[in-house]
C-alpha cells in the first residue's frame, strides 16, 4: 500500500477507503495482510517466464489505481479510484502451496467455461500451479458432492462450449459448511463465478474466512448475462446475449411482416435492467417499441401502449416489440391478482411477461377492437444462454481470469474483477453488491433507442422530474456513457 | 397423351388413369384440352434460347412418366407412374398473351420467396412472360386487396430473405369470388404456394374454372414444413427447417448439462407428422426421447415417460426430449377436459404441447416423488420458419418452380409438381390432398431414432401388430425409404 | 441371389450380371459364398431388438433390386437394377465373430466423421459387435501404424467435428501387405472411405482377399466432395459443401459492388466436375460467370471470356465469377509450357487456376485495355472441406453407414454403396471406378444456371453436335435429372 | 472553450493545446469560430425532440473533457485529455441551411454502411437536417462523379450488408478541385471515413477550407479493419473481424488435425500491427504459432521458426501458424530480391506473406529434412471484410456517427471522434495520423499469446533492450491495456 495516504478503514462495511491530494479517493480490496499481518512473500515467477520475459514493465506497480470518473473538467476533484489489477513483483503464495478451487454459481452465460479454462490455465502456465479443483454444481457442491481435478488439458477445449463443465445451481448454501469444507481441504484460493447473490454470498464466505484468520484469498468474478453490475464496465457474455439476440427479433419482424396487422413479441433476458433489450434494438434497427423495466409503461388509453400498436399497424401493418423479462412487472401482477390461473395439477402458473403481453394485445384487438391481427410470440432465452461465448467475449473473459489470479497470488482477497473505463481493477465486494447498474431512463442511449424506434416515452415529462432521486453512479452524473 | 393406351376417367374425382402392359398405370393430370378441345399450339422459345439451344434433347418427350415404385422384383408390376414435368416442344401460351399470377398461402416457410422468384424468372426468361401479378395475402387477396406487379427486377433478391414478400394469411375464402377475380382480370395461369388446405382450396378453384370453360391453367407448389405431403420425396423448407431445429437442440443439450437433474425440452414443428423431430433428433444425437404425433405414449406407470425420465436422469444426471407439436394430443385433450384454464379475460388458454409436457413432468418430480428436476423448455418454431432457405432449398425451389411454369405452358393444368424419386413429375390435386405423409412407425427411420435414443417404445408389439391397418402408399410398402 | 434368373458372370470384370423378362437387368455384386460355398449362416440379431421389433417387414427381401432408369415410357425396357441394402433376415457373420475395421482416405470432406461414427454404431447397436478397429492415417496405416479401438463412447460426439478422427493420406500403398494386415490381425469386415482412387484400390484389396479365399467382407463408402461419383444420387458432404460456398460467394459480391470495376473470382472444388460451382451458383444468384471443367472455354476474342467481363463491367460496374478448380486446364496448361514460373528454390509452382485467371484477367485490362479494375480473388476450399456435415449430410452419412454394416453382415463383398432414385442399394467396385460422374453441358441444371447468369456458352453449337459421343449414363439420357 | 485557461496554438501543427491545474492538458480540436469569429449560433433542437426530452442532463458541458490517461497513481499528474463529444446546447448551424455530404475511402470493412447509416439518420433523426449527399466511390468522386442523395429511406437496410453502399477507392485525389467542389455544391459538413491516409487528406482539406475562410466543418471517422489506429480504444470492424477470423483458423486446426505432419498457416489482415492475428489467436487458442509485423522472425538456425516447426510436429503431429499480412516483410523483401519470380506477362508478382512463407516451409522440409508434411494456406481476408458489422459493431458504429454529428452541428471541425477508455471524444487531426497505433511486443497482451502458443519469442532479449526506443503512448506507458 502507497505510503502516505490516509488510510480509513469502516469496519461495518469493511471498507478500506484511500484519500489523497486534489479529491483523489481510492476504495481499496482487503488484502490478507490485513488480518495475517507476518505473511512471507515470494519472487513472483513470471519473471522467469520466458513469453513474458519479453515484457517491459511486466509488473503492475503496487500503487496503480484506475479512475472511476474520466470525464472531467479542469478543476474536477479526481474522485473515486480503484486498485489495478495486473501482476505483482511480490506474491504472497509460494507456487507449490497453492490449492485453489473454482465454483459457478446461478444461470448460465456465454464465457463461462472459458473463465473456468484461464482461472486453471493462468495458474498453472503463469504460476506452476497444479493443484486446482472444480466444485461440483455450485455453492452447495462445496459439501454435498465430490470435487473435480481441473488440469490444462481437461479444460483445453471446453471454451467452444456452452454451459459450465462443472454445473451449477441457485439457491440456499451453508456458509459454515463451505468455509468448514475450504478449512478441512486445505483450499487456500477460492474463484467465484456467479451474479449478485452470489457475490453477496462470496462476502460473506470472505467474512467468515477472515474472522477464522486463514490464509485463504477469495477472488470474485461477476456474472450476469444482463449487464446489470455496477462500476464494471461490462459483463462478459453480454455481446454474444445481444449478438444471438438479433436472430430472434430477425424472426420477429419476417413473421410480422408476412401477415397483415403482423406482430412479433420477443422477450429478452433482464429482471431488472434492459440492457440486452436496449443493445439489441439498436443493433436491429427493426424493432418498433422495446420494453424495459426501468422504464414503466401502461396497456390502455391515450399515450399507452395499445394505442401505440394500433396507430403503427395502420401506418405500417406489422411491427416488432421487444420486451425485457421484468418490465411492467407492476402491471402483470395487477393483472394476476384476481385471476386463478391454475394449471390440471391445482399449481398456480408462473406469470411471463412475454406470454401476458402477448394475450393482454390479442385480447384487446379481439375484443372492442375487433382488429384481426397476428402476433407471434418467440422466447430465445435459453437458445441464448446456452451457446459459447464469441470471440470478443472469449479474449474478454480470459483478462477477467487473468485479474482474478492475480489478485489472488498477489494476496488480495474480499474484491471482485472486472474493466473500470477499459483497465481491469479490484472492486471491493460491497460496490457490486449494493445496487444494480440500471440503464437509467435519463441515459442518452435509452434516448437513442426510443428515437430508432419512435415509441412514446409512456412518461408525463413533469412527473418524471418530480420522482427523481439523487444520483450517486459516475456513469450517470454526465448522463451516461457516450 | 400416349396413344394406344387405355384411358379412364373417372368423372367422380377427376382422375384420368391409363393402363399400359405389365402393370403399368399411369395417374395423370387434366390438360386444358380435355375440355377446350380446340386450343392453338406454339414453338415452345426455349429452342431459340442461347443458354438452352446447347442441351441436348432439351425438351421432355410428352410420353415421359416417372415409376413411383422403385424397389421391385424380377416379375412385379410396374405399377403407378405420374406424367414427367420439363419443357415441352409444343406449348398451349403464346408468350404474349399469357397473364400469370402468383399467391401464397398457410404459414410461413424457408424458400417461400425462392419460388416466387423463380416463378418470375422462369416465365420471363425461359418463355419471355412479362405479365405477372402477386396476389397479396393469400386467396382473399384476390378480391380483397390489389395486386402487385412482379419482375426479374423486383424479386432480384427475396430468396435471400426469409417469409414472403407477396404476404399470407390463413383460413375461409370464397372460390366464386376468387374465379371471377381471375376471369375479370383476364388472368390465364394461376400459380398456388400452399400446403394441405390451400392445395385443396386449389383443386376446387380449378374445378370452377374448368366448369366455366376458361383456359387457364392452375399449378399448385406443394408447402409444408412438415413435410407431411405424400407422394413427392420431401418439402421445400424441410432441410432448412431440420438445420436450424439443431440450434435449439443443442441448446437443451447444455442447459441440461449444466443443472443437476437438468432436463431439456424442445417443441418442433408437426401437427401431423413428425418428419422434423425425428430428422432433426437423428441428426443431432443429443436427444434422449423422440415424441411424434405417429406415436402414440403414455406418462405414467410401468413403461410411461416418467419412467424412463427417472431412470435417464438417475444413470446420467439429464436428458433432452424433443416433441413434435402434434404428439400427445389425445392426452393433452383428456388433461384439459377437467380444468378450467383460463386467461383473465375469460378466453381458454389454447393448449400448447410442449408447455403442457414440462409441466406435468414438474408436477410429477415436485409431486410424489419430491425430486428436484431443472426443466428448460424451448420453442424455436418461429425462429425456424422465417429463416431464408439454404442452398439446397435453394435449388430445390427453383426446380419446383421451373416444373409448374414448364407444366402450366404446356397447357397441363390442375396439379401440383414434386419430386418421385428424384425426378420431377405433374401430380392430381387428390393424390396430395387425399392423405398426410405420415411418418409411420413402422418404417426404418423410426426404428433407427429409437436406436439412437434407446427411448422405450411405449407400445406393446402385439396391441400394435393386432391394430395395423391395410397400408396403400408405396413409400411404407418395403418399410420405409432405405 | 433369386433363382430362376439368367446369370453371367464376367471373369474378367468380375461382374455378375442377371436378366430377367422385359428386359430387367441385376448388376449384381459379389457375396462370400461365391467363392466360400459353405459359410453357415445366422439369425439377425435385430428381430430380437426393441427398437427394431416395431417395424413390419424390416427385413429387405434378398430379391429386392432398385431402378436405375425411373423415366419410361409404357413400353420402355425396364434396364438396369442395383441390389438393394438394407439388413437382411440371415446373415453370415455371428457378432461375437466380426473383427471389423475402418479406414478413411484422400480429402477431407464434411461428414467424414459422422460416417465412421455410424459404422461403429451402427455395428455395435443393431448387430452387437464391439471389435471395431480404426486404421491410423489412410491405407498406410494397414501396416505402418498402430491401429485405434473404436467404440460408441469414443465417437460419441464426432459428428460435430470436421475432419476425420482417423487421419487420412493420399498415395500410394501396397495390396499385398494390407491384405497380411488384414489376415494376420484377424481382420473380417473392412470399412473403405475414400474417392473415385480409393474405391479402385479397395477393388484390388478385394481382388487379392478372394484370391486368398479369405472370409472378409469389404465394403466402400464413396466419398468425394466433388459429388462426381456416378451412378449414386448424390456424395456425402456435397449440400453442406454447396452451402458454405454460398459465404465466399457472397464476400465477392460485396467486394466486387463496392469498388469501380470491382470483379471478385471464388475458386471452388471440382477437379473433374463443376457440380459444387453450378449449385452454389444457381442457390446464390449473385454469379455472372460460371466455368466449369466439363464446358470448355475461351479468353480472348469475339465470344471470349474478357470481352464478356467487359461488357459487364461496363453495364453492371461490378461481377462475380465462380469457377471449378478443373476447370480451363487446358488453357492453363499452354499459359505454363512456355513461362519459367519458379520460386526461390527453383521448384516449378504449381499452377492454380483461380489465381492464374485471376492474373490474366488484370494483364488484359492493365494491358491493352487501360482500364482499371478491382479484382479480389477468393479461395475458401480449406474452408469448406474442415466444417462437419450439415444435419442433412448427417442423416444422409448415417444411412449410408448403416447400409455398408447390413450388406457386410449378409455376406456381400466388393460393393460400395449409395442411394440410386433415392433408395440405398449396393454397387459392383467397377460401376462406380470406370468413369466420373460428369456435369454435362447437355443436362438441363447447365442451362438453368447459363440462363440465371446470362454469360456466353463459349461453344460454336454446330462444333458441339458433331463432337457429341453416344452416351450411356441413364442420367444423361434424358437430358439430366430434373 | 473554457475561460481561464491557457491555451497555446500551435501554427505549425494547427494544435490547440489547453494546460490546466495539476498537470491537465487538453489537446483540443479547431472550432469554426477560430477563423469564423463572429458565426451565429442557434438553439439545439434535440431539446425539442421527445425521444431525448426525457434524458435529464442531456447536453453535454462545453467543457468536459475526457482523460487519456487513467492509470495513475496518488500523485500524478493529470495529462492529456481530449474534448469530450456529444451533443451541445449551442449549436453553429441552422438545421435547414445543413447541406452534409459523406465519403467512404480504402479498404472495406464491417460497419461501414452502418457509420453512413446512422450518419443520415442521426442528421435527420436529432437535428432536422435533409440535405445529405453521398460521394461515390472515394475522394476523386467529389469531382469525378455523380453525387447520390441519402434519405433515412435509402439508407433503413443498408447496416445488415457488406461494403459500402458509397462505393470505395484508395489512391490519389487532388485537393483543390475536392474544396471546389464542396464550395461550389455549398457544402457545409463534410464526413470522411477512412483510414490513416483518408485523415491524412481530411487534414490537408480541412486546412484548404480553413485557409478560404469557408464555414465547412470537416469530421473524421476513423476506419482501420487493423485497429491500427492511436489514441482510441478500438476502430469499428475489428471485433466483427476477429470473430469470423476464428472461422479459418478452426478449418485450419481441423484441416492440420487430420493428415501426418499437418500444418494449417492462416494469414490475417494487419500491414503494420498485429491486433486481428492476435485477439483471434488468443481467442481461439487452437493456434501454435502468432507471427506479427511487430515482432521480428527468423526461418533457420537455432530459436528459428523451422525448428520450432520441426519440434512441434514431432511432438504434436501437427500444427497451425497464424500470420499477419504484414510480418515478416523484411525476410520476404530478401527472399524476392535475387529472384525473378514472374508470370506468363511478365509481370512481377507480387509476393503474399502467407503463399511465400507456405512456400519457404514446403521447400525445407522436402529439401534438406526430407520429411514429409501436409500444409494448407488458407486466407480468408475477403470473406472476412465483406460481412457486415455485428451487434457490437453496429452499436458501436451508431455512436461514432452520433459523436461526428453532434461535434460538427457544434462548429467543431478538424477532428475525428472515437473513444477514449470508453468515452467518445474529439481528437486533433494529428494524433490520429502521425503513428500508428502498434501492439508493441512488450505488452502485456503479446505475453498473453506467447504464453498461449508457447511460441519462441525469436528474440534475444538483450538486443532487445538494445533497441527500444522511447515511447509516447500512454497505452505502452502502463505495459499495456490490462
Amino acid at each position: 500500500m502507497g505510503k502516505g495516504m490516509e488510510c480509513s478503514e469502516n469496519s461495518q462495511t469493511n471498507m478500506k477507503v484511500i484519500h489523497g491530494e486534489a479529491g483523489y479517493v481510492l476504495e481499496d480490496v482487503p488484502h490478507l495482510t490485513d488480518f495475517l499481518p507476518d505473511l512471507p512473500t515470494f519472487q513472483n515467477p513470471l519473471q522467469f517466464n520466458p513469453a513474458y520475459s519479453v515484457v517491459k514493465q511486466y509488473f503492475v506497480n503496487v500503487d496503480d489505481s484506475v479512475a472511476q470518473k474520466i470525464v472531467v473538467h479542469k478543476d474536477s476533484p479526481r474522485g473515486v479510484h480503484f486498485r489495478r489489477t495486473g501482476p505483482r513483483q511480490k506474491i504472497y503464495f509460494d507456487s507449490d502451496e497453492v490449492h485453489a478451487c473454482i465454483v459457478t454459481c446461478g444461470g448460465l452465460c456465454p464465457g463461462l467455461n472459458t473463465v473456468i479454462r484461464e482461472i486453471v490455465c493462468g495458474l498453472y502456465h503463469m504460476y506452476g500451479v497444479n493443484k486446482i479443483l472444480g466444485i461440483d454444481g455450485g455453492y452447495r457442491g462445496f459439501y454435498a458432492k465430490n470435487t473435480v481435478p481441473l488440469t490444462p488439458k481437461i479444460v483445453d477445449d471446453i471454451h467452444k462450449r456452452g454451459g459450465t463443465i462443472l454445473g451449477t445451481s441457485r439457491g440456499g448454501h451453508d456458509t459454515s459448511k463451505i468455509v468448514d469444507s475450504i478449512q478441512d481441504r486445505g483450499i487456500n484460493q477460492v474463484y467465484i463465478i456467479g451474479g449478485d447473490g452470489t457475490q453477496k454470498g462470496a462476502a460473506v464466505i470472505f467474512e467468515e474466512i477472515r474472522r477464522r484468520g486463514l490464509k485463504v484469498a477469495v477472488a470474485g468474478i461477476p456474472k450476469t448475462i444482463d449487464n446489470d453490475i455496477p462500476v464494471i464496465d461490462k459483463s462478459f457474455g453480454f455481446d454474444t446475449a445481444v449478438e444471438e439476440a438479433q436472430r430472434a427479433i430477425n424472426a420477429a419482424h419476417v413473421e410480422a411482416g408476412s401477415f397483415e396487422n403482423g406482430l412479433g413479441v420477443v422477450k429478452l433476458m433482464g429482471r431488472y435492467s434492459g440492457f440486452i433489450a436496449m443493445y439489441a434494438t439498436l443493433a436491429s434497427r427493426d424493432v418498433d417499441c422495446c420494453l424495459i423495466p426501468e422504464s414503466p409503461f401502461y396497456l390502455e388509453g391515450k399515450g399507452g401502449l395499445f394505442e401505440y400498436i394500433e396507430k403503427r399497424l395502420k401506418e405500417n401493418g406489422h411491427m416488432v416489440i421487444v420486451i425485457a423479462e421484468g418490465a411492467g412487472l407492476d402491471l402483470l401482477s395487477e393483472s394476476f391478482q384476481n385471476t386463478d390461473l391454475k394449471d390440471a395439477s391445482g399449481n398456480k402458473l408462473l406469470p411471463d411477461v412475454g406470454l401476458w403481453l402477448s394475450q393482454r394485445i390479442k385480447d384487446y384487438f379481439s375484443g372492442q377492437q375487433k382488429m384481426v391481427i397476428n402476433l407471434k410470440h418467440i422466447d430465445p432465452t435459453y437458445m441464448i444462454r446456452a451457446i459459447p461465448g464469441n470471440a470478443s467475449d472469449n479474449v474478454y473473459s480470459t483478462l477477467l481470469s487473468h485479474s482474478a489470479v492475480h489478485g489472488a497470488m498477489a494476496g488480495y482477497t474480499g474484491f471482485v474483477v472486472g474493466p473500470v473505463n477499459g483497465r481491469h481493477a479490484m472492486i471491493p465486494f460491497n460496490r457490486i453488491t449494493e445496487k444494480q447498474n440500471k440503464v437509467v431512463i435519463t441515459d442518452r442511449m435509452w434516448a437513442r433507442v426510443l428515437a430508432s424506434t419512435n415509441q412514446p416515452s409512456f412518461l408525463n415529462p413533469k412527473d418524471f422530474i418530480e420522482k427523481e432521486e439523487p444520483q450517486t453512479q459516475t456513469q450517470l452524473e454526465d448522463g451516461g456513457k457516450y
